[in-house]
């Protein structure tokens, strides 16, 4: 019998592939790159308008979600889905990685010296324990709880195509007795998880395990092959990923290796465009970033920049007087309309909605093009020739 | 030979006329709602978007856009029109209302018992003197200057279809004496407005008077009677109305039966619904205000409510399980996609651009269609049928 995943092409001598997943609400093409429906909406966008620009599936999260409006609410409307108009297929994150950002700082925030988020700066961890975890709202202030079962709970009742497994996010400056115990911990609640789900999730929920182990690599490899051996229908790829790029794709390269063909894989958090190209050619399926949208609302659009970071920042003094659109023969909205980078300049710099929109619009249809590409390349035999020429600054 | 403004139908026994304005950019077809692009673009929303509800004009904001990003980098980029992208009728107020609004206070402001807005509260008049006004921006404390010359050259920069005069707007709270003598400097720089236009300013552009006077009879029948002598293309009518909405349409209704038949109207800053209907029967042609698309980003959504405000609150706790529309049969982009109030008002609560984005696109569809309804009823000669059906809850 056909399993949810079929695998359509393989990249000749290499780890790339295009495949399906089949879910509930319809297929997701793959590779792809999933947008963040944090707070169940795209953020300035209508569920049509994402369909539009070529996207099968969002990602909705379990975290903020739970505080505010609550999973039950959401069940009492029909679900995520129903209540926030995207009836194709969503993916809800399990809540591990925004509950241990919390204590810890994301691995972005600690790579990129930063301080914690406004909002999950508010927030306090009050117990991690084998449990789970207590912690305290960044909304207002109560005491709440997330145990293994809890994420799956939330999850069920929101009624994504995929859930994720609640994983302690190992962060990035512990040392390794740290991170092998606590990918341990992840293992065990991998496996309380998918009990919970057998018994009380959702026939069509598909459940991903979380590969954890920091940038040690016997301990990828170990996690890897133990949520490769266990009932799970999908594997995500989580936790500290490392302190620069060429770190993080060597930690991704241990991890797919270890890992058999037959499960979708999910690269949690990482959406930059070198990042998804290397990520596919290395075997990843698909991936979930708040970066193309959140570069969108602070005047970043992405463009063609052989060698450099793939964006034009709108807010300099440079683009006042620009009468160029944000790239060159682009079909997103923004561009196709016309918008030109002194208007939309003069608007980010205003802060005015539109803005925001226009360049996440433009943002997101980028990524699409590039995935597209990507994705139309491996049963093409031509998945080299295309990362290259994205890489040498062709446009998408 | 026929000017451009063409009246198509009358009110029998009535002041209401159904018209049309000719414009370089093409025709306005009234009565007629202006919705705000108070920093060259509506908020939220596309051009096409506004255009698809029905708009033929929008409204352009000359203090704001002179202060940023200025008259001359507009007009760099070919004027206000192809700046926004917007290629169909614009009208731009005078930047009056603004200047004088930092020294006074709003009249919605005062009548309200509120404070002015953040902006306008951090600006300040430095002399108000009958050469013009200094003032200091609100973005970056300079000292800057705004004479009815200035006033004009700038809405010659942004290429305006309808430019309206730089007028004192008189407060509510002054007397008769400031308020004769603050309505004969308003007729003065009419004069000063329209001789620098018929030297400087573009072929295509009309002009329109501002009627003043404050709430007294004489003064606003003589300020009525002066614009209307005036070489103006279009009458608007400005500056305090009153106290409450009998005192308005008083107002109004004073204002519109000394006006010659031949020009168009527009009242400035008013565009609730009872408003709108009774500015139709007293004779208006066109109206801005800020209502419906400020009403949007909070919240706030415009429906048929018989002896009431017209609107839902979204963020009252009664909407949190509400999987109603905001208006059952609206064809609105929000509602005909099936958003529920629960959901808006999930989103609202939790400031999500797509909740301002959505309820903008409702209010400025509802008001569309409004004055759609009362535009059709004048050829058909049901006008007081359907005010009353409006009036009393029917469904726009």
């Amino acid at each position: 019998m056909a399993g949810p995943f079929q695998i359509t092409a393989r990249e000749a001598g290499g780890r790339a592939r295009a495949a399906v997943i089949r879910t509930a609400h319809g297929d997701v093409r793959t590779p792809a790159f999933v947008p963040l429906a944090t707070k169940a909406t795209v953020k300035t966008l209508l569920p049509a308008e994402v369909a539009g620009l070529g996207y099968d599936m969002v990602l909705g999260n379990t975290f903020h979600l739970f505080l505010d409006p609550g999973h039950e609410l959401i069940d009492r409307f029909g679900g995520l889905h129903e209540f926030m108009g995207w009836r194709a297929p969503i993916v809800t994150d399990s809540g591990g990685f925004q509950v241990f950002s919390m204590g810890h700082g994301t691995v972005a925030d600690e790579i990129k010296g930063r301080q914690p988020m406004g909002h999950e700066r508010q927030g306090r961890i009050l117990e991690i324990a084998e449990r789970g975890v207590r912690f305290r709202s960044y909304l207002d202030g109560s005491e709440q709880f997330m145990a293994p079962e809890t994420s799956m709970q939330i999850q069920a009742k929101l009624g994504s195509d995929l859930a994720l497994v609640f994983d302690e996010c190992t962060p990035f400056h512990v040392d390794r007795d740290y991170t092998a115990r606590s990918t341990e911990r992840t293992h065990r609640w991998l496996e309380r998880c998918l009990a919970w789900h057998a018994d009380h999730g959702p026939e069509h929920q598909l459940v991903y395990g979380i590969v954890q182990g920091g940038t040690y690599q016997d301990l990828r490899v170990e996690s890897a092959q133990t949520i490769a051996a266990s009932a799970c229908e999908g594997i995500a790829i989580g936790g500290s990923l490392g302190a620069d790029k060429p770190q993080m794709y060597e930690v991704v390269d241990w991890t797919t290796a270890a890992l058999p063909e037959d499960r979708p894989r999910h690269l949690l958090g990482i959406g930059e465009i070198d990042d998804l190209i290397r990520g596919v050619e290395l075997g990843i399926d698909t991936f979930d970033c708040a970066m193309p949208t959140r570069l969108g609302r602070h005047g970043m659009a992405l463009v063609p920049d052989p060698g450099g970071r793939w964006r034009v920042d709108l807010t300099k003094a440079r683009y006042r007087d620009s009468d160029e659109p944000l790239m060159d023969g682009c079909p997103c909205p923004a561009c196709a309309h016309g918008f030109t980078r002194g208007y939309l300049r003069y608007l980010a710099k205003a802060r005015e909605l539109t803005a925001m929109r226009l360049v996440t619009l433009h943002n997101l249809a980028f990524v699409e093009r590039v995935m597209r590409r990507l994705r139309e390349a491996i049963p093409a035999g031509t998945l080299a020739h295309e990362a290259r020429a994205l890489r040498d600054g062709a446009a998408p």
